[in-house]
């Protein structure tokens, strides 16, 4: 990676279920970070058009209306939509890791995409096991898109929240040499910003890359619209982002409930420091007692000949 | 497991390079652990005879009396040394896991030594790659048994140090349904304790098991004995055990610089109330995309026909 | 597909085995659809130049002289034939999927034809295994159009008869995204009523699909000409077409014996709902457990190289 | 398969959660329909211990007291439970192909357990694909159990509920030759009766066999205890169990609302009798065109060398 | 291997720890062994960019700033530094065998790089087993290197220091028919001088073939910059090098403490010559009895499919 | 091995070809070393009854007197000859290891013999490939004496003369943990006293033992009475007998022509520090790279089932 690069989070709200709007936040925050120095900045997850927390509150007999809402605000790639943070990276000269709920035909898609300075879309994974409510909104990745992202900037790689549960996904981005490591989150949930903290610090020491994790936070009027049932379950506010270092300090943040963009200057170096002494895909390997095996072959449903 | 287990974890530190010693102070915290109701005790690493903390602090060249004290002092299983735990542990009726330097012929290895309130060796283990200075003391295991230790009380595993930066070793025990975690590591080390606060954590969190992790401490004696080189880089008590949830929780300690014996209940319901929501081996995993391929034949050197 | 889209089902009668003054029924029945609002018409299996039930009723070696009329009256593509068809489309704006007898060469097909708003052919398939006295008269279709017509209303795709009695010739098609299903059938025969309709919701439920089911009726003439044999095999009347709604709910008919054109307004929102419970080619599939292998070369009978 | 079997469908409600009851009731309808002749009988989905309504609705982060307990009460292979059932099987000298839910380790599974007259477990399976709510309380079978089980009175296979929606699933029972084929489904929901009643008529008619179709029944206690979050989701009774015929026909049932034991005498020679029509896995199938591939190697997360 | 050899050892100081300074040198030893007729020359351990004895004299706990000087200088394969050795080799047109730390990735490896007058790379291998301290410095080759490398002047083999320590390295190499064995060494260590000779002659002996031993020499300024500790343990000089005959007879050399090239003209008749009376790997093999299993595969982490 | 023992070297001569005399005189050299404080002695190559080197030196159809006469003087085991040996290294309480011409039926085999304090022949083995023309006169042993000698002073090992040039011969014993190695050469042979150097002290650091070497020398009678010949080939004295420290130092000796007794204290501790840095089969070692495959099943030449 470069030997010095400044990155940002944004820990933002998105203008809940409107995708539209919420493209349009996301390209002020993206000039933002841009003239605060940062070439890279990343977004919570599903930031467009929002975390569908009505998923964890409805019961399932009651979830229709909303999810066709959230089906309907959900983004296809291409589209304007990433057309127009395309055209905004490219004005502003960052890379842009967003969080998006993607629509591909009737399954929508907890997704990450990846957009660089010239404006083209690097690449886009899906996360491979939809955790808990998230199980009735969107559907499983396949292998074909857990690798990283080579970019001038450094070799870039994502998950999404609890995916962070899982050695073997973590394994297979930092075995391929992870820099840079962007992890998104929902905002609104108190209760696993302890998690948060050891799952990103943790990834960080045994990738010996650099973390970005970025969380939403929630307001109080989608919290208010969430009704009752949200009550004790989930708050306002709930961010906790953070920028952390090779070695799994905290270089910036945690954000608390408000909105906000980190800001970090990364020391290459710090990698290779790490690396001298636990390089897991390196000194500190042992291939000939454990390897993993991992599936990029598309799932096709349907194969020509 | 158990629906309800009582453990400890033993902060001490060892009587120097004296094995006899340290083995005496080893059963005496037994029998003290085992007076505060618990069923199973966990020690740091290398407790018997403690750490070789001079690897780091003297250079190659000036390691070799040290290195030879260390070698007698090491800990041969069996050996009047583990059956004397032995002993204790069946008087006792607990499961003791023993930070052990095992001498087998030539070579020393960092070990795990299991021991049942039976008073029967239930199996021991060997560090896979000895961290920095360590490479001047012990060998490296195999995957042979890079695996859990069935008991009454729970499915039990364990790693050293920083064996937690190795995802697959970690994935190699939790897939095989790992309940109780036992995590050695040395004391006097000020600068990583927010490295094992992450790792012990965040382990719980993906294995979905309880987790005993047990630092030594460094004694104000042991630390002068070290010598001027040992300023700045060790530190007077440095220890940080803890006794973490299948959430990540802590449920007991972290103690600091003082010596003590950690107690904590261990409620197995947990396990399943998380596993719920992220059973790594289970309706979390992605057997179709990323598998892990564990060699566990011992590695000989000679294959006799 | 369009987000509201009303379509037409004509249960009519062939003039039995006379292609020209069937065309001419059909071209009546394409402007009444239109003017009846809708934009897409289907007919039933073979309306032109008829279904051959001669091969059901008499015996093989009696069989020449209906043969070689029913050859000489069926449909080359293009033809005048088509053209008139064609030209009919192109005033009323509407799509046609027809059933026809088509020839080509020495061989007839059991075929579906396409026909666009703007007059052309949009594409045409033929039955991939003729059912049982049908193989005297028919030859068998190949995968080269196993596939979806794409259409500016909606992702179109067809099957003949018994062809639904095949899971993996319907998997081919919803595969690609069917979004209207036109099946073909004969009329005069009540017997499979029951299939016909259990075929029809159950291939909408498993594509999430809309499907225009489209039987014929048997004249009273006809069935009369058929002759005695016919007696207790075939019925006066016989229909039972429907439109269904991607759930399996009947939106229009069934129609009874009589001729009749059924409409239906089809909401393509209730894909995206269906889809959100069971998408058969996203979140409800496992590509990993089961794959269909699709081969859509042309079986040609010479290669050159 | 036997040229002609008795079979049975036992359209029963079990006692709410409780196991060890629900076992208990289900011996007793083992040996009632044994006395009515029956040499196999088919229970609904998750008939022990019950269908996890609750999970439909209740928000997902209400689920975990009910949660908890439908794990304690789902069933262990073997346990005391299955050993309760394969001695009244063995006594009362029939087959039984029971709705379980299977709880492994940490996941639970929606699954078909068969039992042979000798008391022996001949074969369990899991569903593939969770539906909806059910993916915040079972997990995911895979390809190793997707065929069928081989008994002396028949090639008998079963899915479960929604896996009737993909057509690869079933092709790749039926492409074995399905004789008899168990389809189990929830009570207490009028709203898919429709469904049903389409899929396991027109997989008789795909597979040319013999459909056991059994739903459960709710009762008033059940409901009430459900709350009233229910109300027009779920109703009283709800059941629409079924015996089909190679041909799609109805040989027993639908029963309604209440509870009951249906019964059938199968006729071996309707299969080859439909067969000679449309023999899906011999002439009516064009494997040069379409194939199916199925993976059945267990979806291991670790392997051993 | 030719008739007739004249090879080269360059008994050198590096320009320590400067890889740019330490290339121009070895260029320019390149370019006089070629004058002197040698047709290969062979260079000392790590000669680029110089030994690490910093790993032995400082506690490791004081290496960091070291260590990442010397990641920084060590050698990426390719890079301008192999660049600029393939050039001057082609010019000259010699064989060079040349000792590098390797860097790859984060992780640094103690290696041998073979370069042909044609200027290409022809192979390097990586030490199996670092010594000493040098476990704090280098990781650990695997067995995919573990061969000779093919040239038209003969088989030519190589090993590093006390890989000449393990039988089995050394048998994997001349079981191939290891005709010239490249033996790299430090410098500076008079201490060890007994054990290379025995190692080099007993190894030409055992394989029947030459050996080349290289050693480098340790300056005045180096030494002096190591500081007081390395007093008693290193020396200025302490060179060794020596050119052997399958026999065991030293052609040329040993030179002492002084920096030099020695030439021999090797003959390949002594080969065949020592082989009639000792060939390890035909008749005085014992295969029945004694066998060697070598895994070359290369030891990777991630497995694709 | 005991801490500290006191071993024996005896070069001597045999009386030429003359079994008792020369058991004798071995007799008087074991009651010797024991008055010097042995508590091992060794002897040299084929010791009783000498070195066949008639093989060398006349030619094989010439041979054949001077084989019977060989034949009849060589050793069978047991016989008196060996009770003899026994008995007195019983009153001497030595260990004794011999070399013998062993007779077995018809073959004669270059032999080791060892024989305990207590009297009792510990165990034999026997030359794998004898050397050159050695091959007229002796044949071949087998895998199953390719092993260690366990006694209560150390792991003993042994091999003889060119079996010292075979790493896997060599790798074999090294691999048990030998402990004290004894090398067998014949005196007489000047040209070869370099290989006989480099040998046993690479074999001493290759092993981490002691290395006692021992040779005989060759006296002016027999020489003069081998004739013409022998002049240029074989020498008067020729012995080089000596004593190596695992780190490859000579302990004791070389003796130059002279008949005597080379005494040395071995310090078991030089093992262990010698371990620390080259175990060979510990930490070392790379089982995961190279193995070694032995055969130690008796090569019997028919087999009974």
């Amino acid at each position: 990676m470069l030997a010095s690069l400044r990155v940002a989070v944004a820990q933002l709200a998105p203008v809940f279920l409107d995708r539209t709007k919420t493209v349009a936040k996301a390209c002020d925050a993206i000039r933002e970070a841009a003239r605060g120095g940062a070439r890279l900045v990343a977004f919570p997850e599903s930031f467009i058009p929002g975390y569908p927390y009505f998923a964890m509150l409805l019961a399932p007999v009651a979830i229709n209306e909303s999810l066709q809402r959230f089906y309907a605000q959900s983004v296809e790639i291409p589209s304007t939509s990433t057309e127009e943070l395309a055209r905004v990276a490219r004005e502003s000269e960052v890379f842009v890791v967003m969080g998006v709920s993607e629509r591909d035909g009737g399954t929508l898609y907890n997704g990450q995409l990846v957009i660089g300075p010239d404006g083209r879309v690097i690449g886009k994974r899906r996360k491979l096991v939809p955790t808990s409510h998230e199980r009735l909104v969107w559907g499983r990745g396949d292998g074909s898109d857990l690798s990283l992202f080579p970019t001038e900037v450094g070799l870039l790689g994502g998950l999404i929240c609890y995916e962070h549960s899982n050695a073997l996904f973590r394994y297979a981005l930092l075995a391929e040499g992870e820099e840079i490591h962007v992890a998104m989150w929902p905002g609104g949930m108190r209760s696993i910003v302890g998690i948060i903290d050891a799952a990103v610090r943790h990834h960080a020491f045994e990738a010996q890359a650099f973390v970005l994790s970025a969380t939403s936070v929630l307001t109080r009027d989608v919290l208010s619209a969430l009704g009752d049932s949200a009550v004790g379950k989930l708050s306002e506010g709930g961010g906790s982002s953070a920028i952390i270092s090779p070695r799994g300090d905290v270089l910036a943040g945690p954000l608390g409930d408000e909105e906000g963009i980190l800001y970090a200057d990364l020391d290459a170096a710090l990698i290779t420091k790490m690396k001298t002494v636990v390089d897991s895909t390196g000194h500190y390997a042992r291939p000939d007692v454990v390897r993993l095996e991992v599936d990029r072959r598309p799932q096709k449903l349907v194969v020509l000949r």
